[in-house]
């Protein structure tokens, strides 16, 4: 096995396995959480769930609730780190929201993170192939994606660059428009460089504008409104996204579902799991 | 209000409350939570969830999904802290198995840990009085406990110890029989002095063989059987509590789930937490 398991934990009749490879977009070592239902199916569909700023595997898998979701409703789980760790270069463990812990699952092209801070490829491309070689009783070809704040951006863009690759796609408070936020500003400056149109290739709401795919599921979006990072910092920005998608003719359309009283947290993001986790089992072939 | 309020997040439609308060039984700042249902039930019941060696209240909080049940089946949650803390008394941060963050749910009887480590009075008697002033909606006549490690001995021995007052028990990997174990031995010593007789009062094995009340509900025990406390250090022994239930024809019985390949973990708790809910949620009259 090309992974090391760290811990395998039983969690809701299935298995959870805590493991680390070698990552040849990174070059760094990367940790990732996979959780297996008791699942008799031998193909079973992949749900992956993308973290936000500073979280490791770990977050998500002790705090969402998903794995609950995944037992009842048959999907094995796949929860990346956030970024390379460990890279050694300098100033990337000098801001929460920079470096460590936040890679924003792009393919930096700038010096000097062009090296290692390549979250695009390994999250959509190395990640999956690696797990289908070893997880034989999953099936990468039967695959959605959700995800939280930078993971709801990254789960968002990697569905629409990617047409066809992901059955559906969720997420939770997400970055929509990263190009008109100071933290996708920060992020794409520093990993792309000063050409906007270089951002615009993972802005979800640039990419939506062009998307073409005949795969056009209904995107389901959670907002709680008393989360600061939205209706404070603006870093958000949904609405911005359902327009763009609108404008576009996006035939699924995206119900965005905005929870009065919530804030960016887990809590937040457990009390909906439920409805993403039943989301992505409808097009996952799991249920009706 | 005598709780100062900490936070207030939205979740699962409930709130939860992040509370701290002067406690007169430690002597010390005290923090709880406390989740409330989104019931319209002018009388909600309540389920005190008492954690393990090392736990805030938060750990639970975050990690057993009881919440999600909660709303379900519509009863309010209490989660208090495991020992004072910030008592200054020397050597109480020493070891992580004693002092801070393992009061043992006793009122402690040596110098000098009697004028703080109260912590039996702060939980069954002090703390829910004192909740009820301030949440009005919550029935603290209609209670039941639960708990994790130490937090399930300290629901079993609070439940023996109080005939009538809780509806029900349940618990997570407990110590059942905390004057045979290292962990037992340790704290009673130091917390209760060197004559057994003074440890036999909260053991739940030797409250059960006297426990004469009418209220004699069936007590629910989940044991992983990976769990190194219960298979290899022998802290936890579910089998003499049962054992000695039977002999002391406790009439509700002890239904004692081993669970196979689970370890000691919240995703143990997490994983049969749904069948500790149902179980109170009957005793509370919330469900047939």
């Amino acid at each position: 096995m090309t992974f090391t398991i760290n811990a395998e934990i039983s969690q809701f009749q299935g298995k959870l396995y805590k493991l680390s490879h070698e990552s040849t977009s990174t070059k760094t070592p990367m940790d990732v959480n996979v959780f297996v239902p008791p699942s008799s199916n031998s193909k079973i569909p992949v749900l992956v769930y993308l973290s936000g700023l500073t979280c490791t595997p770990n977050n998500a898998t002790e705090k969402s609730f998903l794995q609950y979701f995944a037992t009842k409703y048959g999907f094995a789980v796949v929860f990346p780190d956030t970024s390379p760790r460990g890279a050694k270069i300098e100033g990337e463990d000098d801001s929460w929201d920079f470096g460590t812990g936040a890679g924003f699952y792009v393919d930096a092209t700038t010096d000097p993170w062009s090296k290692n801070y390549n979250m695009y490829s390994y999250v959509h491309d190395e990640l999956p192939k690696a797990l289908a070689k070893e997880f034989l009783q999953l099936d990468f070809e039967n695959i959605s994606i959700t995800g939280h704040s930078m993971g709801g951006f990254g789960a968002l863009s990697g569905f629409l660059k990617n047409p066809g690759k992901y059955r559906s796609v969720s997420a939770f408070a997400p970055i929509s428009n990263p190009s008109t936020c100071q933290w996708g500003e920060k992020n794409f400056t520093n990993y792309l460089g000063n050409n906007k149109e270089d951002w615009y290739k993972y802005d979800p709401t640039h990419l939506i504008a062009d998307y073409k795919h005949e795969n056009q599921p209904k995107i389901l979006i959670h907002q709680g409104s008393k989360d600061g990072f939205y209706y404070k910092d603006h870093q958000l920005q949904p609405e911005i996204f359902v327009k763009a998608a609108e404008e576009s003719g996006y035939k699924g359309g995206v119900d965005l579902r905005v929870a009065e009283g919530y804030d960016h947290s887990y809590f937040f993001i457990s009390s909906f799991i439920e409805d993403h986790a039943k989301h992505h089992a409808k097009y996952l072939g799991l249920i009706e």
